[in-house]
């Protein structure tokens, strides 16, 4: 069966559909950042968005796009964390039941919010268990619709309106960094890229530990891998989707990945120089900058996606603790 | 003698000093904190000013409007931290040489950011020597300028431009909370909301173990207090100044208190609702609010002032890491 990828023009749809709803985040700039760099770094701050990562952005239109029928019945997800959450605010604005499926060691924070928002939370084990057998069997039993994290037209485009927003707010850039995990964000951030700035290079940026995606963009198929241990607890992904391999193997230029001590800097630079708390994955794009992971040419023009700012506090004081 | 009292005119000439120089900070908004106080709240980020706190305004705008021959001379100041190196880093940026006496015990960071600057640091035991006699001294020996952190014209008049864009950006307001040491943040704060917002009530929002302002507002008079101890580094100032009390006295309706662990709770809403780093002394407004210090009616439209971001890691870590 051939696959059809999302385009641009669902990115535009999406931008309509969460308009009012998400938040239209800030893109702040660091002269010491810059200065550090030797670039001039754009960073937008989907740490701000609402429930406090981008994920908001995919996980409503996803849900905006249902059907009536679809919408009575409820939506069933599986989730590492910021989806999970994104799925929850999103069903009770649009009135939709939702149940998440979670793994049993994701961030005390991340389960809590989710309840908070008026989801039901299943748990798993992430290393003895398949997340997508459970969903699929779920969805089976109660007739919900799955929305994965992730391999979703409606999710991948609502991603992109990120990058879009960035764009459309300080021009266009040579270079766009965003984290990897399942490939959602990357995919949508490529979509826009090349449609508004298309000479920009677009970079995912992956934990060493868990470095899927550059293993099938070399490979050129989708690679699986071992459960990773990174502190990029939202880029623990074990293979990308199927629509967002496709669109990255056309429009991404390359994958590279940083170590957790690169991110823990990182950080630490956010919080200490701009005042920020960003979340670990939310740290591999700019990691790839300022911990010199990419190589940039001087004063180029380079974006980051910061995508998300939910961490525990005591992880994180732990991080920030770190010499 | 009788006392020539900054003016809202000074603010305006400040605010088209410091245009282009100094950060015009975001204004947030949060939907957790105006559940939590039943208020509408509009947070001026301070914390996100260049070299992370209000006090660039005032140090610039004092430095900016010496002679010629004043600045060849160079410029001295004492300062607990954020106005010394809101002094570096503006004679750096108007090419005027400046010296800064601080306590020995002030945060690492800040010492090392006022030296970054190309400052010349000096320091002094706060609990056994006066900074303004060694202020003094040095400046008859050296023939500097002093410009002392917060009794100064310019410098209250600098300040005064967060809150004329905080009211120019979301309108008029029925309270605002400021953080209260020297008081040159609260003076200036006032005059602009008496112009910009007349039936605004301005809170001042001192820590407990340091309530001078609150007694000297109680008695008519500026009070001195012992050296008090709270993380609220920024306002444990001993007294108020002539020019800050006579402002604070004509035009602010009352000052509060709150507590160190009121503090705590506050810096860790910030991170882990709001995504933003705010130092103990950037928390006392907000923390008047969230954590009931002042009761204020429902709805109330409360702007507050986040004075800065500037808090040594480890000890940030600290904070947040408290349950």
């Amino acid at each position: 069966m051939s696959l059809v990828l999302p385009t641009y023009d669902d990115v535009v749809h999406a931008s309509a559909t969460i308009k009012g709803v998400a938040h239209r985040t800030p893109v702040m700039t660091s002269r010491t950042a810059d200065r550090l760099s030797g670039a001039q770094m754009f960073f937008k701050c989907e740490n701000l968005q609402r429930m406090g990562a981008f994920k908001f952005r995919g996980g409503y239109n996803a849900i905006a796009n249902l059907t009536p029928e679809q919408k009575r019945a409820g939506v069933i997800t599986f989730s590492s964390g910021n989806h999970a959450q994104a799925i929850a605010l999103s069903g009770r604005l649009l009135n939709v039941a939702t149940i998440i499926i979670m793994p049993e060691d994701a961030p005390a924070a991340k389960k809590a919010a989710t309840e908070e928002y008026g989801a039901t939370v299943v748990t798993y084990d992430r290393y003895t268990q398949n997340r997508d057998d459970i969903a699929r069997q779920m969805q089976e039993q109660t007739g919900m619709t799955l929305i994965p994290p992730y391999d979703h037209l409606h999710v991948i485009a609502g991603q992109g309106t990120a990058a879009k927003e960035l764009i459309e707010d300080v021009g266009e850039l040579d270079y766009l960094m965003v984290c990897l995990g399942g490939g959602g964000l990357l995919a949508g951030s490529a979509l826009s890229a090349k449609a508004l700035s298309p000479n920009c290079k677009v970079y995912g940026v992956e934990p060493e530990a868990g470095n899927d995606g550059q293993q099938s963009l070399r490979k050129g198929e989708v690679v699986r891998i071992e459960p990773p241990r990174s502190i990029a607890d939202g880029a623990l992904t074990l293979y990308l989707g199927q629509l967002t391999f496709g669109v990255i193997k056309r429009d991404v230029t390359d994958i590279v990945t940083v170590t957790d001590p690169q991110l823990v800097k990182t950080m630490k630079f956010f919080a200490e120089r701009m005042k920020i708390v960003v979340e670990p994955t939310g740290c591999l794009g700019a990691a790839a900058i300022l911990q010199g992971a990419l190589a940039i040419p001087k004063d180029a023009r380079v974006g980051v996606i910061l995508s998300g700012g939910n961490v525990d506090l005591k992880e994180y004081a732990g991080f920030l603790s770190q010499p």
